[in-house]
C-alpha cells in the first residue's frame, strides 16, 4: 500500500510509492566528464574573462583578479537581477511589479578544473562556506535586499551550465516562496506550541533514529520524513539558529566536515549523481528568529521531474526516507 | 532592468530576466521520433497488455478490451496509489501519514500510434475531453476521493515514458498543494473584494489585450502576467465556473477547438516542444464555488528547470508574457 506523508513544516503531502521502491542502483547514470577545460573562464590565469572579483581568499602577495586564489567570488556575467537602481514597486492594473534589483554572484569553489566540491579537503570546503558567510553578511548591508539565496547546481541534469566547480548567490528584494511557506508553517507551529518546529523535528529524528544519516558536534544530517525526492537529505544545526550568516568558528568546521562526508556518500552510493543544494535561512533582519531554523536541503537529481509535480505540487517519491538513510549510512564517505 | 512580477492569485513573485530575452527559436530542440511502435501496449490489438478498460468510446458492436475504440481509459499498470482499502490517517510522533488510497488511470488519446494530441480532429479532441469529464464525474462518486488531477506529459523532457499519445488521471484522498495555494489566494481575494480573482484576471486581460493569444465563445487563452516558465499559457472559461467536471455541450466543443489550436501554435512556434498541461479545478464537493475558477495551465518544456527554482520557489523566466503572446498570435495554428 502506498503511503501519503505530511511534511510537518509546510504541510505538504507527498506520496511514497511503496509498490515500486527504488534502490540506489535503479536510477539512470549520468556522465560528468570534463570537456571544456581548455577554454574555461573560471580557471586560474583567465580571471580577466569574468567580472571583477567581489571577494576571494588568496595569499597576500597575489593580486586581485590574478591567479593564486583558493576560492573566488565574482559577479555573474549573466545576472538575473540588476545591481543598480532603487527598488520601485508599481501597480499594473490588478497586478504588481517591482524593479529587478539585486545581486547575482558566482563562487568559484576551487582553482582546479578537475575537482568538484566533494573532492575538496575539509579546509578547502571551509573556504567555500566562508565565502557563503562573508557574502551573506556583505549583501545584507544593502537595504534593498530582503533575502540572500545560496545554492549549488552540480551536473547538467541539475541545471549546471559551467563545468568548473561553482555555486551561486542571489540577493533579492523579496523573500522566495519556498522560504515564505516554511516561515508561515513555522510561525503557525510556534503560535500553537511555543516551540520551533525544526527543533521538534530534530528531537523526533533522534527518537525515531531510522532517518538519521550522520551527525557531529554541531550538525545533523537526515532524510526528511516526507521527502519530495528520492534520497533527499537535510543538514541542520542542532542548536536553534535562524541565520546561516552567523556560522563561524567550530560550527563552520563541523559543517565543512559533515557536508563533505555527505557529498562523498552521495557520490559513491548514487554513482556521482547531479545534485542541487539550497541554504534556507531566515530573511535578512527577520525579527522573530526564535521561530525559524536555518538548514541545507540537498537533492540528488535521480529522476526526471515529471510535469505532474510542477503542476500540482504533489510529489511522488519512489524511496522511503528510512531506506535512503540506511543506504547513506552504509555508503563509503 | 529585470522585472519582478507578482502572481495575483497565489502571490508568487517571478523574475523576468529582460537582459536576455529568449525568442521562440532560442531554445534547444528535441526529437520525438517514434521508435517503439512494434511493441506498444497502447496500440489497438494489444489491449490485453493493459489493465481492463474503465471507460472507452467505441462502436456498439466492438468488445470491451478489444480493438475498435476511438479513445480508451485504463487503470495505470504502475499506479502511484492503491484502489483498495479505507483512507486511514495516523500520527507517527509529530508526523502525519495517510494510506495511499486513490486511483491512477491512463487515457489513451487515439488508437493511432503515430498521432499526438495536436494531430487529432476537433471531434477526436472532444472524445478525449469527454473521457476527462466522464472519469472526473465517476471518480467523484467515491467518498475517499477529495480531488481529481488530470494532466498530460508530452515528450521525454516533460516526463513522458510511453510514446503513444496519452494523458493521466489521478484521484487523491487530499488536495494537491498547488491547488490549495490557489484556493487560499482566491478565498482571501474574495473576502476582500467579493469577486472571483480569476474573473478579475480575465477582465484585466481584456483591458490590457497584449497577453491574449486567442479566444472563442466560451474560452480565453492567454499568457499569464507573472509566468513561471517561458511561453507558459493558460486556458480559462470566460464564464465563472469552479468545476471542470461540469464541462458539456457547446463549451466542450469550444474547448476542443481552442486547445487544439493552441497545441498546434505551440508545435509550429516552438519546434514541437515537450510540454505538460494540468487541469486545475476545485476540490470535489467544494462548498465555496463562487471563489474558484477552473482552468488549464500549459507549460512547454523549453529550458532545463534549474535546481534554484525547485529549492526556492522563485522562478526566473527569460521571456515576457506579452512577447510570448504576440509570437503565439502570429504562429500557424
Amino acid at each position: 500500500m502506498p503511503e501519503l506523508r505530511r511534511d510537518p513544516i509546510v504541510g505538504r503531502w507527498v506520496v511514497i510509492d511503496t509498490d515500486h521502491p527504488q534502490g540506489p542502483g535503479d536510477f539512470p547514470k549520468e556522465d560528468h566528464s570534463s570537456s571544456r577545460k581548455a577554454t574555461c573562464q573560471f580557471c586560474p590565469g583567465r580571471e580577466h574573462f569574468t567580472p571583477a572579483e567581489v571577494s576571494a581568499l588568496r595569499p597576500k602577495e597575489s593580486q586581485a583578479d590574478g591567479p593564486g586564489w583558493m576560492v573566488r567570488t565574482v559577479a555573474n556575467k549573466f545576472p538575473a537581477l540588476s545591481l543598480e537602481g532603487p527598488v520601485e514597486k508599481e501597480a499594473a492594473g490588478m497586478f504588481d511589479q517591482m524593479s529587478g534589483v539585486g545581486a547575482h554572484e558566482v563562487v568559484i569553489e576551487t582553482p582546479d578544473h578537475d575537482k568538484n566540491l566533494a573532492d575538496l579537503t575539509p579546509e578547502e570546503m571551509g573556504f567555500v562556506l566562508g565565502q557563503f558567510v562573508g557574502r551573506s553578511r556583505d549583501l545584507a548591508k544593502d537595504p534593498r535586499h530582503k533575502y540572500v539565496c545560496i545554492f549549488k547546481n552540480f551536473g547538467a541534469s541539475a541545471g549546471a551550465t559551467v563545468e568548473h566547480a561553482h555555486s551561486q548567490i542571489i540577493a533579492l528584494p523579496t523573500v522566495p516562496k519556498a522560504v515564505l511557506e516554511e516561515l508561515r508553517g513555522a510561525v503557525g507551529y510556534y503560535g500553537a506550541q511555543k516551540r520551533c518546529v525544526f527543533c521538534d523535528v530534530i528531537e523526533q529524528e533522534y527518537k525515531d533514529r531510522e532517518r538519521i544519516v550522520i551527525e557531529n558536534n554541531a550538525f545533523l544530517a537526515f532524510c526528511p520524513y516526507a521527502p519530495r525526492y528520492a534520497f533527499e537529505l537535510w543538514i541542520i544545526p542542532k542548536a536553534h539558529n535562524a541565520f546561516f550568516s552567523s556560522l563561524d568558528g567550530d560550527a563552520l568546521k563541523d559543517l565543512s566536515t559533515l557536508l563533505l562526508d555527505i557529498l562523498r556518500r552521495m557520490r559513491s552510493l548514487l554513482s556521482n549523481p547531479s545534485y542541487n543544494f539550497y541554504i534556507h535561512t531566515a530573511p535578512l533582519k527577520y525579527e522573530r528568529p526564535e521561530r525559524y531554523h536555518w538548514h541545507i536541503e540537498i537533492i540528488p537529481k535521480l529522476t526526471r521531474s515529471i510535469g505532474f509535480e510542477w503542476g500540482t505540487g504533489l510529489h511522488i517519491t519512489p524511496t522511503f526516507p528510512q531506506v535512503a538513510a540506511k543506504h547513506y549510512r552504509d555508503a563509503r564517505p
